[in-house]
């Protein structure tokens, strides 16, 4: 029967795995069962943060001396960025036993984990349907993983996914004559996510494929997931997918439950969260940031899109990092920047892994 | 007998006077009244934020159109940044008659305000004790001008401080032989912040002015205001000092009460402050905001002091302008950044301008 | 008989006019005289530059005492950004008498100014089409009033242009439904330039305006005037153009040439230049500066447009201010970022202003 | 006897190594003989600058595979930033052999190299005489190694060193009761690259020892070296020693050669460099940016110390990059920033590696 834990470790810079080391030799965490780890590191967030690759070069020399004889692989998500009060740190997700369909309980529904990678992009196809449709895939084929039965179950879809730098536009255009979606490589980032971000609504039940067409992606706000959270990074190629949700023929305190952020200063969203699952405890908060693109919030304008000087995906992370915080106590979760389909325009999705006390 | 309003008006730019106009052709704001623009402009909020500058020419331009004969002037006071959601605005202070010691109310309270100004200073006087006493001594003047008769009446005092250019830095060493406290222009921003806060704490009696010495100027961080608020800029040499508070000598709906946010999360502070006037309309929200200086929140590691691509002051306005604006549910308040002596270290005072209801 | 003179006046801040009052106190500029100023503030040059808009206001309400009675205007064409060792300041342009078709000189050119504007652009305008189209005639008509008989004579045509803010991307869509052609702030900065400088070239006869679309604007990079100079901002609405060339029916010390940088490093450019006139005294360096779009230079990678923190825009000026300052020894130079169309791509345009020796 | 190559290799990223390991398997490498990789990474080359450390991470694990016999170690030096055109790279030097005294050669000097460290530091000893004199002793050591007889034989010594970051700040006063030189993370930089700076002038008899006080450290400016290039980075606590010089006892085609750049635009300094050496083979550039730390270039002020956006050290490596590659045409140099005590005041060394042709 699975068995999914989430603990959070801290870390002192992107390679830092000391209070990891010290989670393992405690018992803490189990090398082996580790399918995932989490991140939220401290560079730009953009195209030139390479604190993501940095942290994923650690964590596999480092799980590679624990794991010689594994044969799975680990997944590894960096989402960069720690704007303001936000904690660098690593979200290691575990898993012990796989889902039998014969091993369903009547009693209680707890957390349950699938991941699933895509195949590489070309530069050309990232952002367009050609993504979405193969995210969609991968979405569905880690929901089977996990044992989860309904979409309802599913509280919250983590994918990591490519960008285009100068060099990839360059190549779709010398090598194959291909334009890619733009050639603006922070702006790449964002049909990415929201291409992803599709993916994840098709394969539960969301969206429909059917008269989704390329330019929907990053257009048609309408359109969107409530529980994606998709974040783009240059260290890969394809897309990596995790899936957190409940299920009866999973064990175990942990469980996920999910709200949506109106807006990004929408406190009440997290708060009615925590109320419901008061008895519980908090674990882990992962959520979704974006400036609104309309340019106002509120009704009142904001300056995040017209600002040269920092990206409006860096504000978007100070801002609902600070609420979210707030409302939690908690400057050590996981905000996310760059919201496009996830969560009505402007808002985003908000998760929690709770821990059912004894 | 005095009577004080205040109205929030938005900006489109730092220049754009539209919306005060229309505020002044539907009676709304009488130019011959105001005493006091206290504005959020949409610069860097640093050393080379000319978007404070821009918009006090602009106002003055506008300003003296209306009051070609008034023989007073107008404080203008911008704080840069609008990180986040905060949005930019100007807050216009009016007063109508002045402080007669012969019409005291018994009844109530209402919204007293004084303004003053210190003399210019030389460079080498910034962020050290000659900063201290000529503030201190303003804010005297300015709580008499208002008619307060109690420090603990007093509930905001907002200065807008001189900064250390690298001219002014080396004025003083070729031209006078003197060192200035720091040859660091953003730093400098940090000691006539915290020079001007001292100033206000000794007005008010929360520090006390004998045994306060240079080296207590951004060091001794248990000695703090908690009614200042602080704000550096390069478009003036002198500090400006606007005192807010109650009083019985002055009449009027209006009314301001203040708390203090122990940490940039502390959002109950906030919530309590409006829960009290639950039956009044919130017209104003003033607040402080700065990077924990220990480098870390809550028991966890913030990234803000070792950003080499943001500084420290805008990560901090983003999350305070974000976490009140969740609470108030309005983004167009004023925040300020670098809370040197202004409230705990870490923290900041929060004021609230209140109207009572009919 | 026209007669130019061209200036520079240092300033210390965007808003500083104490040089530019000395030298009218000493006689150096006549402000009856100005036609045009050509600035360099110390903004971002990007979207949410305001030091533009600053220095403008500035300069205005200075002007605006000595011209009490003036029926003309002055062209203000302020570009943002002094990175590097650029020095801020102004360059003001003057002309006496005006283009007289019977006054033709045999012996000799000197510089001719001539200036004109377009009507205000919708932001669904800019950068397509209608702008080049608009430009081009405003350049023909500027270059008419200066005088100067043949293309070959004209040596540098600046073009201040707008640019969208997210306000304009939402209006053209609530209010008209157009899409603009792109809704990101910072790039349609670039196709503002982009057709203006195509816009020069058409009046020019550098390209022929049959058969030009849309889609050649910040594409066709074969497409280019070697002598436009175009700057977007968000202070104007419409195009303000100068030209500056050489006529026989000037007279004066005052003459330009021009030179075309191959890339950002081609210091030889300026050197052939300086050379060929080394008998004058050299007035002013003109150029543009941008990021080579193929990502390399001189087969090796650069990392200006895949950098997040720092727009590429602001990189090249740093650059090519450096090269042309270590070339002339000067570095109160005219240097502007995003040379779209204007020279080869990846390079850009270089003028200089020469003052015959008696 | 001594023979070193230097050699230089492109990086598509901080972490990549493909054209390391081309290099290696044609030959023009030898893995054994490594001893120092000298890197331009693409990051802000301040405090928060993580590229450094990642790209060591990916060469030690790179080497590591090679040289898993091999007891000694190879000294990784990089420095952040290639702000403007400059290209990420890494210079490969190598030596086969080692210094004999016995094996003097008659004809001609060589490129001789050596390495050496210091102790780690405490945060309190950086920037002040602790590190002079671990540096001094340092380079003296590697100095010898070199089998460089003369301190006129030495072109360039390159040190890496440590800066504070605000944990190491709270460290010394919370663990040790001392104060660091400053607890400004992004200033400490400058207070370690001078004292380095400071030791090696010490070591080559450029400045006394005697005399010499903590405070004379980033103050006295008349104080400095010719060819110390030192750059600080947080991924080390002690600092790295490089020395570059000719010697008898050393063959090869390799020999290096230095000039002094009086300010960052001193493009002539280069050119006479390669003018002596017309008839080597230009291998490499080193040299060293700042800021003018008066606030002035040639008599106009530039803006790079009062830009809060971004840090002078980014303006300076631009400007002094743009400059060295339009003088020698090759854009894959290393020029770092913050030449503290490196060269005179606003300029800096400037020393080129060169091959004899056959």
């Amino acid at each position: 029967m699975m068995r999914c834990t989430v603990n959070r470790i801290p870390s002192r810079s992107p390679n830092d795995v000391a209070a990891m080391e010290k989670a393992i030799h405690e018992g803490v965490i189990d090398p082996q069962d580790v399918v995932a780890v989490l991140g939220k590191t401290e560079g730009n967030g953009c195209v030139n943060d390479f604190t993501r690759g940095y942290a994923v070069l650690a964590l596999k020399q480092f799980f590679g001396e624990y794991r010689k004889e594994s044969t799975s692989s680990i997944s590894y998500v960096m989402s960069g960025g720690t704007e303001g009060i936000l904690s660098p740190h690593f979200t290691v997700i575990s898993r012990k036993g796989a889902y039998n369909q014969d091993s369903q309980r009547q009693d209680q529904h707890s957390l349950a984990i699938g991941v699933a990678k895509t195949r590489d992009f070309l530069p050309e196809e990232i952002g367009r349907l050609a993504q979405v449709d193969e995210v969609a895939a991968a979405v569905q084929r880690a929901i089977a993983e996990a044992g989860i039965e309904s979409s309802a179950d599913v509280h919250f879809v983590q994918i990591k996914c490519p960008l285009l730098t100068s060099e990839g536009v360059y190549d779709a255009l010398s090598s194959r004559s291909q334009t890619t979606v733009t050639d603006d490589t922070y702006k790449s980032m964002g049909y990415s996510r929201g291409a992803s971000a599709l993916g994840a609504a098709v394969a539960l039940g969301e969206v429909e494929r059917a008269g989704l067409q390329d330019t929907d992606i990053c257009d048609s706000w309408q359109l969107f997931s409530s529980v994606a959270s998709t974040s783009a990074g240059s260290e890969l190629a394809y897309c990596e997918v995790i899936v957190f949700g409940n299920s009866d023929f999973a064990e175990g305190p942990y469980f996920i439950d999910h709200a949506v952020m109106k807006d990004s200063i929408d406190a009440p969203a997290l708060k009615r969260l925590l109320d419901i699952h008061a008895d519980a405890e908090m674990v882990q908060v992962m959520a979704k940031a974006e400036a609104d693109p309309t340019g106002f919030i509120r009704g009142h304008r904001h300056t995040m899109l017209d600002d040269s000087d920092i990206n409006h995906t860096r504000h978007a992370r100070a801002v609902v990092g600070g609420v979210l915080a707030s409302v939690c106590g908690d400057p050590m979760i996981y905000v996310s920047g760059g919201a496009e389909h996830q969560g009505p325009s402007g808002g985003g999705p908000v998760a929690v892994v709770f821990k059912r006390r004894d």
